[in-house]
């Protein structure tokens, strides 16, 4: 008993999830224990640590775990696993900390087993058009690593996140209009169960175009928030490189002609590899951050892959669209340099409009409709936005029917963040009365439980909890979260 | 107690599958029960009927059901499930009895729902690229509603199939290295779970493009064969009809460089929507069965989508990649006329090969390997086709790295059957070695369990059966199939 954690880890029934004193400690045993696993340097239980582990870009409150592991092999991993259930102690997976839903908050406690110290890219077979990477590996860091193959990987959201921990979210990103997202990427994941066993969803070393072989067991995990299982190594499916890219930005005199442009290109079936839109106050952090200096006004950002001959039908075709809208001419970025400063300035619109208002924190909407709900929902956010005085930009990959409303909140403004959930659930519910969902590629986390229940219904929350269960019976992965 | 099947349905242990007894009547009681619920004239206990619905397009012998009912919406399917959940009797759902892995044998007896009834197209939101249908819509009555929308779905498996019963083994097609499979085009299932109740996977009436909400209801349930619930409508995914297209045939001088020429193609980036193989005893039996005068000689069957501009780009890419592999000049089907009559005849090959061997019975292997393995497994296939004396000819959705032996059977010939079950479980062991699965789109059904649980290995099955046990705890849903 002496591993127990302070005189509570034990007493749990044996299908709920443990409560937590407020003492919060492993005992020294256990820490112990934990080391033998992993190596002494790599444990850590300082306060400083514990903090940094406890939240991810979002204003859920940080909520420390009770220590910190830095494993260095799925095996490692496995045995952890296997002790902290042995103990009855919740496990936490962390990444690169960059989730926007609380999904690292370790709202019982437990261990944080941040993956970043296993980030080898462990086979590469570029004829299959397939890579495996540990958890650490970040997207960046891969497509680094694919630079001279004429292959990369497409999926992006904003931050430089791992790629299982892209997995774990079902995240996205501004190519998924074009080469979709996490579900469509990922052809096979290791995975440690939580008594420790290792899973491998579409077999061991597999990594083939299709298959009809027994119940998706990869689809299940992905998008499961670390909720099953930890993700420690993900087969992803790779794309050819284009051979010709050109980028383009376009302004617009109203959110309602650029979100009507993206919806007539996607029915003219310009097979556009980018469409993302900003809003004014999006443009004008944008500017002010990246040191740019486009117009501030509703603008769409493109991009266009193809053979050179291609994108010209894809640009003229396009182009004929959004003037149709009353877009200015596209402004465009032909070299990999200027193509790389717009998608910079675009990925980095978070950290922009939080440089615009220093001291406040992010939150971020993420609701997904059906491409032609689009306009009125879009047009009906940015009206509600202006009314409630909140300060926020819309940006979106307006492309998947995806947008998000970035919200910036003063964090000791309690009535303010109150207003921002007032709002946030406003959309979520106006998306789902439009047939969509509450979150296209950020996930479920800790704030939108509520939702997932008003989106999928009883029926369906039960048979995820009955998962759940199932693949989790004590309860000690990442709780909290999704269910 | 009336309503049990005679003496046997209530003795079952609560998690086994029940045994059935040689006699396999269900009581008159319960067949009234039937009745009450779909309506007298769609519910059919007559010895014809129910061998019809025992049996698929395999060698699988038939095994009926006890008894057939025809449902006419979700309302009746749930209550059906209820009755039947109730009393302990199997259901097996039935669509157009296409499938090629024993899907819908009955081997426990009990009620084959046979869905065909229910065939409208509920709901059509072209500007969505989104349709719901009901089961026994087949994807060429989908394609004929969708003439005049400039939309289409493309997965297409030989047969005429219904939908629904795509969705339920993960079917793919000619179609799936540009389009995807079903996984890939399955937006949401209405599905009715063993004990009747219903299940929308994604949420009712929903039809985003992505989502990051909860499990991936959706995905765990195509491809699951039947044995997690009865599938009443499914949400595809549409996609916009090709502005132009073209086919073409090339004939090869062996079969190496047939398949060298699809794996240089893919790497080369050529969007190609379709590259079929078919080698020469597949060549022969097409051209007598249609009527056709094709080289008899391995050959690529090729289909461009695109712009006019596209098509000439990709074509002349194609053509120039087969003929330094040997290949023939493109034989080219510019008009839609010549094209259906290429593509129906391609589609018509299973047809075709048991028409050349009359009395036979067809038994085709599924196999689908990384892409850059093909080759080698390809041609190691065909000569050990010729060491084994046994009749049949290759053909694949290469393009996937997936293809087919398709043998012929002598029904009364079991030294022959030996030799086939050898043959083809030979050659899922070979893919299962080069990292393929042993089913690329047909689907485990009854004959390829053990393949699976190579494949898979030990942890994923356990895994799978504890889901089949979590969502089907009586073991009700076409048992015997998949584990």
């Amino acid at each position: 008993m002496a591993w127990l954690r302070a005189a509570t880890w034990g007493l749990f029934p044996r299908r709920g999830y443990c409560s937590r004193g407020s003492q919060g400690q492993l005992s020294p045993s256990f820490v112990e224990a934990l080391k033998i696993v992993v190596g002494d340097p790599h444990v850590s239980t300082a306060a400083a640590v514990r903090e940094h582990h406890g939240q991810d870009e979002s204003v859920h409150r940080c909520q420390p775990p009770d220590a910190v592991v830095w494993p260095q092999s799925a095996e490692q991993v496995s045995r952890l696993a296997a002790l902290c259930y042995s103990q009855r102690v919740p496990m936490v997976p962390f990444g690169t900390g960059t989730g926007l839903e609380g999904g690292v908050c370790a709202v019982q406690g437990g261990v944080c087993v941040n993956l970043t110290h296993m980030d080898r890219i462990t086979e590469l077979n570029p004829e299959d058009f397939s890579v495996v990477v540990e958890p650490g590996v970040t997207r960046k860091a891969l497509n680094a690593h694919l630079r001279d193959t004429g292959l990369w990987f497409p999926v992006d959201p904003g931050a430089d996140a791992s790629l299982c921990g892209m997995a774990a979210t079902g995240a996205s990103g501004t190519n998924a209009v074009r080469y979709g997202t996490m579900r469509d990427n990922v052809l096979n994941l290791e995975v440690v169960l939580p008594d420790g066993r290792l899973l491998h969803t579409a077999g061991q070393g597999r990594h083939f175009r299709k298959s009809a072989a027994g119940y998706n067991l990869t689809g299940l995990f992905v998008g499961s928030e670390g909720t099953l299982g930890l993700i420690t190594s993900a087969t992803l499916r790779l794309h050819p490189a284009p051979e010709a890219t050109v980028a383009a930005t376009c302004a617009f005199p109203s959110v309602q002609a650029a979100v009507d442009s993206t919806v007539q290109i996607l029915q003219a079936a310009v097979p556009v590899a980018r469409i993302e839109f900003l809003d004014d106050v999006a443009m004008d952090a944008c500017n002010t951050y990246s040191k740019l200096n486009y117009p501030v006004a509703p603008t769409l950002f493109l991009e266009f892959h193809g053979s050179q001959q291609a994108l010209e039908e894809q640009r003229q075709r396009a182009e004929a669209i959004t003037q149709d809208n009353g877009g200015s001419q596209f402004s465009w970025a032909h070299e990999a340099e200027a193509r790389k400063q717009l998608w910079t300035a675009r990925h980095n619109i978070w950290y922009a409009l939080l440089a615009a208002s220093p001291g406040c924190k992010g939150y971020s909407t993420d609701v997904c409709v059906p491409i032609s709900r689009l306009p009125e929902i879009l047009v009906q956010a940015k009206e509600e936005l202006k009314v409630s005085g909140l300060t926020g930009a819309i940006l979106g990959h307006v492309g998947d029917g995806n947008f998000h409303c970035i919200l910036m909140i003063h964090p000791d403004d309690a009535e303010e963040l109150h207003r921002v959930k007032v709002f946030a659930e406003g959309l979520g519910r106006r998306a789902l009365a439009l047939h969509g969902t509450c979150t296209g590629e950020h996930g479920i986390g800790m704030g939108k439980r509520q939702l997932l229940q008003e989106e999928v219904g009883a029926v369906a929350l039960e048979t995820m909890r009955q998962l759940k269960v199932t693949l989790d019976p004590l309860g000690l992965m990442n709780p909290g979260k999704v269910l």
